[in-house]
């Protein structure tokens, strides 16, 4: 079977793109092939255990693809013919494209640690069925492990400890949490909120092996701490998911991404792809990074559906910046950009601004939260670099007024002088916008 | 007594043209002077009257003054010698200035209707004392009538709307309420909004007298009809308070507010003035607009502040953009920069994008809330020019994205292809974040 365009995987990278592409090419027939019928919205699985109430209420369907017009096939594929322009499926079937896109996403990292691959052990796959089988071992144990304190681990923590009667244990190998994103003053928020929740987090600990016959019984720590316990989720990291790409002959980087230039084109004319399965360049470093999430897959597919047939929007942006929140407890946390220790590790020259605020005024108005902001910016240039929030509700899009400001490579005195809407029940006080008060701080740095 | 620097007016627009100021020229000597001992946040005050529980929640008090070692008199100003460069207060005392600030702010309007001075008719000063005395008046009767459908007057009614057994009238000249800042569709939102909490609101009607001996009885319109009513406040407009500044010579503008250019300068080389006593530039039409904003004013403050001295902060933005928000019972809305109505009648040429989406994800996440957004671009530059939102309270934060993009001039297809950070709890969906969404809507149309 022939179709213009093919978009092999079913995830937010891949139905962006068809439908991006779609709208754009809406003469073009497009073919979207999943691996996995049942999908799930990947940002939301933490959310599938208590405060979702049934596991399908996070699936995540073929709505908008049907609503475009787009065919679906479930079916996995396994061999590309970049040559002949053809694609080979695991039940025998073979279908020809004029553009591939591949968003074949990541695979969790499960490192050879022994015992790792005991039942009860749960690298975190973005399945329903896999899902519904964690959440069924989840209500009945007691004492639940988590082996790693990026984002997936400690929202996994915070959403488990609403739980009634479980023992929630998370094990980090870094001294901090969350530390690819946020410093140490702003991961010790995250840290106090996820203990007031009764999370026990055990830092600068490696698990070395896990116990038990058949089921895990307990993790072992490099220490020789023993940690009991029925169930085990691995927030390890994870890899592209290249492998496919890799035997058609597509140029691959070093941390097995499919290589891609800023239009989401590979080594193949023909053939683009985007998300989680190909590398990305860093805004400030033009490194290489391991972003993986929906959010930045979702901006890449919006360039590749553009000028899938030609180039029709100029990529602004010259690489990717890290953009995350997420909420624990009552606790609101953001990052845009590069963080202060990691902008030092890589020379950047910077000024930081603070500020500490309230999210609405005056103080004693009802649901008043704190806000802390900081913002990273460059010496001499005054550019903005980064931003970390904590606060309430609210500082789930404060994170993009800044990731906004970095994109467009505001600079501080912009900030200082920016114009706001401010509200008694929604923000800050115009006079103490934490915004601009984090950027007055670090011009008053930059002047001394 | 000489000083340095003197501020007349203790708003926010004075307090942080004062704090900026000596933050930026910390060897110089500050005196604020300030009319009214009791102030008030000026955002804050409709929340007095049910909100927060006494009326000095929302004081504005002298603590950033203090805190920054700037003197304060209260003390009415009455005259300006610039050539000596002194001022006289109303208790006989001189000041002797280097520098001089006015942000004397603005006064409410009391058009010439038949007994607009009838005790129970009150206008919104910014003083503790009269609006003390308005919510006495407030819970002893039932009965209301609010004037003018703008901002203050939307926010009262729905404020009101929330105490037990008042009866609260609405009456607004113009077809809709909150017109000048919303079409017609997010008007509607308002309307509704305000309709479920019981609030009556009748358009299109002018008040012709108000009845009554020495208090008002009741408001009467231009159809005859009667309103009987205990308690009238007037929500009618302000206009710029520049008395002061025009007998002292100073170039007055016709809308009746002080001249200043960009750099907050007046036509004398020693005085500047900010706030709601000046003239402010819209940012796209470059014509005079009447916004008074508590926020805008602080952006102007920060401008002054720092280049009272010789200029250190260069300019970026054109002018003033009206950015403002609110929240009426469960709905918040916000609005930047133009509306479609305002940007036709001024002859921009212009294309509409148009998102409807939810502020969590999934769907059946706790406590979704539908957003709307609407975006306003130049049709052949792609440059936006406006936004406006309706939502649950992030909305508050999200028209500051929008804001920031008008104020760095950004195209269609920049927000297209925005990084954002998305998350379950937090935002929408990455796969349909609405400004994005919006921003596509737009860009589908201009390439018809």
């Amino acid at each position: 079977m022939k179709y213009d365009v093919i978009v092999v995987g079913g995830g937010p990278a891949g139905i962006i793109s068809a439908v991006t592409a779609k709208k754009y090419y809406s003469d073009k027939k497009f073919l979207l092939i999943k691996s996995v019928g049942a999908g799930v919205v990947p940002c939301g699985i933490p959310y599938m255990f208590s405060t979702l109430k049934n596991c399908e209420d996070n699936a995540l369907g073929n709505k908008p693809l049907e609503a475009n017009d787009i065919d679906v096939e479930v079916n996995e594929v396994i061999s590309i013919d970049k040559d002949s322009k053809k694609i080979h499926t695991k039940n025998g079937k073979v279908f020809e494209y004029d553009k591939l896109v591949l968003s074949i996403g990541s695979k969790p990292m499960t490192p050879p640690i022994e015992g790792i691959h005991k039942q009860g052990i749960y690298p975190v796959f973005k399945e329903m069925n896999h899902l519904k089988s964690l959440k069924d071992d989840i209500k009945k144990d007691k004492n639940i492990v988590i082996i790693g304190g990026g984002f997936i681990g400690v929202e996994f923590a915070d959403e488990l400890s609403m739980m009634k009667g479980k023992k929630v244990t998370l094990i980090e190998l870094m001294p901090s949490i969350l530390s690819n994103s946020f410093d140490e003053e702003f991961s010790k928020l995250a840290i106090d909120e996820l203990k007031k929740s009764k999370v026990k987090i055990i830092n600068e600990k490696k698990v070395v092996s896990f116990d038990g016959d058949e089921r895990v019984t307990a993790v072992n720590l490099s220490d020789g701490t023993k940690i009991p316990c029925e169930v085990v989720i691995l927030g390890m990291g994870a890899i592209p998911n290249s492998d496919v790409a890799s035997k058609a002959g597509l140029d691959i980087g070093k941390s097995k991404g499919i290589l891609v230039d800023e239009y989401l084109r590979t080594s193949n004319k023909d053939i683009f792809a985007v998300g989680d399965c190909c590398e990305k360049k860093d805004y400030f470093t033009r490194k290489k990074i391991p972003v993986m999430l929906a959010s930045t897959a979702c901006a890449e597919a919006r360039i590749l559906g553009a000028n899938l047939y030609g180039i029709k929007i100029i990529r602004e942006n010259k690489g990717t910046i890290a953009i995350y929140s997420t909420k624990l407890g009552d606790l609101t946390l953001g990052s845009a950009g590069l963080t202060e220790s990691f902008a030092e590790k890589e020379g950047f020259d910077i000024i930081v601004g603070n500020s500490e605020s309230i999210d609405k005024h005056p103080a004693l108005m009802p649901d008043v939260n704190k806000v802390k902001v900081k913002l990273i910016f460059s010496k001499y240039s005054g550019v903005l670099l980064g931003g970390q929030v904590a606060g309430g509700e609210s500082a789930g899009e404060l994170i993009n007024v800044i990731g906004l400001a970095i994109q467009k490579n505001v600079i501080a005195e912009e900030l200082e002088t920016l114009q706001v809407a401010t509200h008694p029940k929604l923000t800050s006080a115009p006079t103490t916008y934490p915004l601009i008060i984090a950027a007055q701080d670090a011009i008053m740095k930059m002047m001394k």
